[in-house]
């Protein structure tokens, strides 16, 4: 096939221009490893006098996304607007309705309307494509869904966010605290003027709800995932994990079994000894754990300008050489529904911190609730109080019913011992 | 498509089994994925007696695995005897020249013959894949060929053979030295009775030449692979590397650029802030440098049963899916013939040490010759005799030309003041 393979480029924003670069930089070996050159034909965007750094005049210019669905000229489109709904999802219905390849970086629309776009794919016959919605250049997508696809995946999780990555990682090398990080993030472009989306782990949420559905089959279900971000980690518990031999972490996990399917993004401790522990900056890291495979883990760029585009790039590679399976891994209809697992039946290690008032009683009525609830507790550190005049109590429980932890934390609710909400993060023990 | 999607297997051993057994635990779910049934319908091995612990008695057996090729009742033969030539070349000249798909774990047939088998591939539209070739279960033949397909890829190194890496970390985790390990790591059954291809490094050489056939678009060419294996690392050389702040892997490195195609399979120090330094016993990694991706990793469990058997049957899954590209990422014919870069011009740190006679002027002369091959030590340490009453000199290069290491070696060639033969290792800076 060497008739050109036409695109067109809805969203001229970071990864819009990265592709044009990109397309620009490696054009001639994209064209050995897709059969065919890989052209843009038109783009859209809103603002037309923006530099971009890249010669647009070589395109069509569409002031109006929408329309690019109903060309007749393109062979996909790729959709780099953003945002669950808006724009970029009437593009995609109407594009994937009328036959053509849709190829998107855009999580929340896929886990907010991914099923519904698939089955739309289905019917028309079209491609639907988004390695670019999941862990930036890193071919976690394709890894899972076809390297994997001869094993039952038990679990999935990983670092899904890199601004929420660089953050506890730099308040960990630097020894500073999260609000301090957060403002230097946002100066360097590693986190957003509104960075909620990122810190509060919702971003990291859409992603592991594509991720669970590819891994145990199941329908997307994004509204049945626990979301915790890191907004209220400090310094010290950066410290005290440390000492403990773990480093924190933002983690989104997956885990089907007969319980149902768990799904849950919260600030972990990791253990030195695993792979996690080590992914540092604004890196993103996947691992799966596959019964004949074992554990499989993808590390890389998670974000950012040339790891984005290098997705979008490789799946329009692969709808050039007709590549066009089922965006799920297999029809919709095969798709389980699943029934969320409830959180109070795990069984794991908390860490927990508190920020407590300097006077008599305060331990005694921790631990009593503590007892009161059935949580062991495995560790614990108070050290005095810090240089800011606050005293943190940090335990680390025994193996316990998550519900024994929360059911402590209510009994605790109200509490004068207690300042502010206590902090709880999980024990990544996998 | 909802006919089976029928194969034969050529080759009962540890794969062989893993494939049969995989094929039943995860029937319905490869069904969803695929699409279609996969289906055993006949079996060769030398010996059919042995128990495998599948029930075989299901599937045709086949005594010449060379009749395999010219079946018409099967879509895919799965070779996984093994060996360069022999049964499994001549299996899958005849497979692929009749047009009939063909599965393999043989990265010693595919490093030797793979341009051929592709091109007899191509001409009769047959699908060639060879994912459990390299690295076992981790999926970066399609993670690199696929998934990075918009890069041009600069470097891919990583850890490639299993053995040897369980044997380096065992080494270092119990301070034990070669030989003790290795007779371990035989009973254990990570290491073959005749374990050479293992610790030799030519498996690793294999698997490295067709990750850099793939990653820079180039014919394999396994005879230009440099090869030295871990059989000469003593357990100093991996407490000094700790010491120094390395641990000790066996790397297999391949770079293009200007200068030709680079490739060695090496005893290295790879730094413990590098994420190959964390990759302990049995498992594999692949690292690959994208110039728009930025750097991947891709790390699991690189052998064994299970991975091995996963990787196979994934690679079945998309053929039975009907995806079937070029076996190289690209036409035989576009695929760069390539001259090999010769190591000398690179420049690099070396760990260099020397079992030395315990007398005057050792050091002087040791010294005298790096001088006067333009070597510069960065650091050196001599400790006195150790237990065995062997001295050793360890001393780590500045950044210099190998080709000033390399005059410096065999400036000491039959110097009475060394014993035995000094041990180069190079310091991965990368």
């Amino acid at each position: 096939m060497t008739t050109p393979f036409r695109i067109a480029l809805a969203g001229l924003g970071t990864v819009g221009g990265g592709v044009v670069k990109l397309l620009d930089a490696n054009r001639a070996l994209i064209e050995r490893r897709a059969g065919r050159e890989i052209r843009i034909v038109a783009v859209s965007a809103r603002d037309r006098t923006r530099d971009r750094g890249v010669d647009l005049s070589r395109f069509d210019w569409v002031d109006d996304a929408a329309t690019l669905s109903s060309r007749t000229d393109i062979d996909a489109v790729v959709e780099l607007i953003g945002g669950a709904d808006g724009p970029a999802l009437t593009l995609a219905r109407a594009t994937l309705a009328r036959g053509c390849a849709f190829v998107t970086a855009n999580k929340a629309m896929i886990a907010h309307h991914g099923l519904e776009l698939a089955q739309t794919a289905e019917t028309s016959g079209a491609a639907l494509k988004y390695e670019a919605a999941v862990a930036g250049g890193i071919p976690v997508i394709k890894g899972l869904r076809e390297g994997a696809a001869a094993n039952e995946i038990a679990r999935v999780y990983g670092i899904l966010n890199g601004t929420c990555n660089y953050i506890l990682t730099t308040m960990e090398s630097e020894g500073r605290d999260f609000a301090d990080v957060l403002a230097d993030a946002q100066a360097l472009g590693f986190a957003e003027t509104d960075p909620s989306f990122d810190i509060d782990g919702i971003d990291a949420a859409h992603k592991l709800s594509i991720l669970a559905s590819l891994c145990f089959g199941t329908a997307i279900d994004f509204p049945a995932v626990t979301v915790s971000g890191i907004r209220n980690v400090i310094a010290a518990d950066i410290t005290e994990a440390a000492a403990l031999g773990y480093r924190v972490r933002l983690i989104g996990l997956g885990e089907a079994d007969g319980h149902g399917l768990f799904q849950r993004v919260h600030p972990c401790l990791v253990p030195l000894g695993h792979p996690l522990a080590h992914v540092a900056g604004s890196l993103n890291a996947v691992v799966a754990e596959g019964n004949f495979v074992g554990r499989l883990l993808f590390e890389g760029r998670g974000a950012g300008e040339g790891p984005t585009a290098s997705a979008v790039v490789a799946d329009l590679i692969d709808v050039a050489r007709g590549e066009t399976g089922p965006a799920f891994a297999m029809p919709v209809s095969a798709l389980a529904k699943s029934s969320p697992a409830p959180a109070g039946d795990r069984r794991g290690r908390a860490y927990l911190r508190f920020t407590v008032a300097d006077r008599p009683g305060v331990l005694a009525e921790i631990t009593a609730a503590m007892r009161d609830a059935g949580v062991s507790i495995e560790s614990m550190v108070q050290r005095g109080a810090d240089t800011a005049g606050r005293v943190l109590l940090v335990m680390v429980t025994h193996v316990c019913p998550e519900r024994a932890v929360t059911d402590a934390l209510d009994r605790l609710d109200g509490s004068q011992s207690i300042t502010g909400r206590p902090m709880l993060m999980h024990i990544l023990d996998i």
